[in-house]
């Protein structure tokens, strides 16, 4: 088998998304997951353009991946030796160094305003410095298939210049995004048909035209062996090529599978969509559901037929298994496989029934009159466990809630500034006790976090026995849309939590108030984690 | 040029989404706007499978697409005209009618549990009773690609009984989307080798592997001419193939910009962009930044190199023109392209400035420092006007919210059931006088509407001599979003109103409290309404 290179550039080109700006930290624990998963390059950054940067590089941690530095080559006018830009990129120290340089006529001319001949001596002068440094040099062609377009032969010089100069990689650039992915393919082959062997071309796609993935194929068909990518597709306008799509069609389908080996086991694909929310999380974007592999819908069947034929065999509508990703299959409620359906749903969850249990049809009934409601039970699937442990005569009741107010105050402060603040009063009965909490809606930094924070807050302070159980509870996601329900339109609250052992659950509120509707979904949510942390009802 | 036809399956295959049900008036207001695209075929559902579909099929206007149904071949041991699932889908009436059918040995064997003998002769009385009828007949072959390899010659014999009978399309789809493009283009090049002209073919890809328009671009280079998806990529699992993405690429890229012709113009291409906000505004979702052409981050620039070269030409990093899609360039505020891009928007609302004034910098900046907050004014249009207007000097002042306070109660009633009552008290001044007005939640029924309602009825209670401005005023939509706003998670609240000369203007509030960024969104809606009035401030 062959073997392909993955590097990533989530850290540098990923840096570049709309809304994206990694601490150091951050840097670090991308890097440590990128590391875990198995990539082979980690490009951490620009030294020297950008203080987070540099600050990673001085203390990023040592790794199985070739740490490797971003810059540029070398500016006319002065010796590779005597360029700071450069210098700085070097004194980063990392094993390999990454240097774009123009490829394309027009950018040479325009942009950098120098002669052809000059760029090509930059391009040559500069990887020859990063080689007698002892590094891996790669040279990143900017612009290189437009540049091809423009004026092939020359695009081409600039790749020879650099692989004369003792370059491991040549990358060949799609910066602005537009090629597709057939042209891609042809490139490829001719520029290894005129002698830059394969195993020394990476390919670097973006999602302009949504054919970042196809065009990192067709440029692996054509003999290149290094593909470029972020982690989710981050990067410059629509992204980067996404490792998280790319990895899993490169290790499960054919014929990448049996022609390709790569850094990424089986077992560590297995935690792809971990990473992918990870760093969703890490970076508090919501993840993508539709995203292939890591998505949380990529293998959820909501067609009737396709459920009811997947609940007989997956492979009868999945083209591969969720599991091998570390993802899960949903069958969401709203369909109509009915009762089988639901018995396998029920059984997922660790409840078992039997057929023609009255309970079964029950619950359909009750799920499909609390949908005519406002209620959707598609994501929000530890609600829709509440409901059936309820006609199952399995849901535990931990605390009842007695009364709740909130009261919200917009008012100017002695220093004239107009302020807001929520106060929460929670009544709760635990067993014979009867629990009164107060909280209000600021947080440590004294800012107004609203009625809803304040509700959380007085609920969570006092569960008495249960606390030890909500303490590493954590609301990470708050979605709230207006519908119809029934002939009114009323707030559908969907609440994501999640927990210290990285549990992740989604539950739903309605209610015409928006609170009402929060605070359902909010205690739906703590049940349904005392039911999973096997707390004992006082 | 040759000719390619579009099929939008948005109402079908769309539908599958996760978390997506569409209403009667949302389905008919999504097929006007895909009839003002230009696609050839507006699928619209099954009807008799789903009330919503059937009562859309009653109700829908008459259009320049073909409305077609979808619906299934005919059952085993019944003709296709005692067939009542193949009668309910032909009662709608339509032009068209879709029929899926099983192209896949092992699915005809164990899905339908008939032979294969069977399965062909259901396909070709189905599709030969759709054309009897004087219907134009299309057939879905379902997991056509799968099919082929696991027996090629069947999969074909099932294509060949559909266009024996008269079927104007048969369709080759990739259901469980896990087809790679390679293989795609090679197996339709050998369907159209073995005798189906390419000019009856048509493919449905799906995202599964992030390929779908790559594969759905590789069907028409091997020949195949009608191209079937979903506006924004919705669909079952990771979706269906993005016409949003694929229109403007067949459209302004080549290979295809010259060699077909597609029902879309040049004219109607400029709509996509706010086509694609408008769906998602309709589903309550939130637009994905880095789509192709269409994502707000599409044509935005953030590395400094790339956005110094833009401002010198744009097409050093632009594939094609922001304009030629309706999208725009974003980059850094404080530059000149800026500037003349809010004189411009300044000019649409009917507000006069001049290149230079020192307001329009301070405007940009204004609109820079809310949005990291969590504003967004592309669709807000009015709030952005009277952040315009109070930088211009033109922002009347009309009346001032001394204070408001906002309880909510949720206990049990006199009958021992649980109930819900909020209660307002707003404090207006109006020129030198105070009003304080105070309303509760119940609405005429007796029912609880929330604390929102409470606030706007005692904020609209008595605006002394600007009442008869507000009279007509009536909330059409309440949208909500959790967003970033600096560090903190911020509740996003866009108010649609109304007034009664039909007059539609939406205004946004932001606050971690969600009941103040309602407040701040209406009074945004009534500042905006007197102005548009002309009241004159007391």
């Amino acid at each position: 088998m062959e073997r392909l290179y993955l590097y990533d550039t989530t850290l540098r080109d990923g840096q570049q998304t709309q809304g994206v700006q990694f601490s150091t930290a951050e840097k670090g624990r991308i890097a440590g997951m990128l590391d875990e998963l198995g990539v082979d390059y980690v490009e951490g950054g620009w030294p020297g353009a950008n203080p987070t940067d540099s600050a990673f590089f001085e203390t990023a941690s040592a790794m199985r991946a070739v740490m490797t530095a971003f810059g540029m080559t070398k500016r006319s006018g002065r010796s590779a030796e005597n360029d700071e830009v450069l210098g700085a990129v070097l004194n980063a120290r990392t094993p390999a160094v990454c240097l774009v340089g123009k490829a394309h006529v027009f950018h040479v001319r325009t942009a950098l305003g120098i002669t052809l001949e000059e760029n090509l001596d930059n391009i040559s002068r500069s990887i020859a410095h990063v080689v007698a440094q002892g590094r891996e040099a790669l040279f990143d062609a900017e612009h290189f298939f437009d540049g091809w377009e423009a004026d092939a032969d020359y695009a081409f010089d600039c790749l020879r210049a650099a692989l004369d100069a003792g370059a491991r990689w040549i990358v060949l650039c799609d910066t602005n995004g537009g090629v597709l992915p057939a042209r891609i393919g042809a490139i490829c082959a001719e520029v290894i048909a005129r002698g830059i062997p394969g195993d020394h071309l990476g390919i670097h796609a973006h999602d302009d035209t949504g054919n970042a993935a196809a065009c990192s194929l067709a440029a692996i068909d054509a003999g290149v062996r290094q593909i470029q990518g972020t982690l989710n597709g981050l990067g410059e306008r629509c992204g980067n090529a996404n490792l998280t799509t790319l990895i899993p069609t490169l290790l499960l389908k054919e014929p990448y599978r049996s022609r390709y080996e790569i850094g990424v086991g089986a077992q560590a694909l297995t935690q792809i969509t971990r990473m992918s929310r990870s760093l969703d999380d890490i970076l508090n974007r919501v993840p993508r559901r539709s995203a292939p592999y890591v998505g949380a819908s990529a293998f959820a069947h909501k067609a009737g037929l396709h459920a009811s034929a997947i609940l007989k065999d997956p492979s009868t509508y999945e083209h591969v298994t969720p599991e091998d990703v570390g993802n899960a299959r949903i069958i969401p409620m709203s369909n109509q496989a009915g009762q089988s359906n639901l018995l396998r749903r029920l059984g997922e969850m660790g409840l078992q029934a039997h057929k023609g249990d009255p309970a079964l049809e029950s619950i359909l009934e009750d799920v499909k009159a609390r949908e005519e409601r406002g209620y959707s039970y598609d994501t929000a699937q530890a609600s829709f466990e509440l409901v059936a442990r309820a006609h199952l005569g399995m849901l535990p009741r931990f605390f009842d809630i007695k009364r709740y107010r909130v009261s919200i105050e917009r008012r100017k402060n002695k220093y004239d500034r107009m302020v807001s603040l929520s106060e929460a009063v929670v009544v709760v009965k635990i067993g014979a006790q009867k629990v009164l909490s107060v909280s209000e809606s600021l947080d440590a930094s004294g800012s107004d976090r609203g009625p809803v924070n304040a509700l959380a807050k007085a609920l969570a302070k006092d569960l008495g026995p249960y606390q030890k159980h909500i303490d590493d509870l954590r609301l990470v996601d708050f979605k709230v849309r207006i519908t119809q329900g029934g002939t009114e339109a009323v707030t559908r609250v969907v609440i994501d939590s999640e927990d210290g052992a990285g549990r992740r659950w989604s539950t739903v509120g309605v209610s015409a108030n928006i609170v009402d509707a929060s605070f359902e979904a909010l205690l739906d949510a703590i049940n349904w984690k005392l039911i999973r942390d096997e707390a004992v009802p006082v």
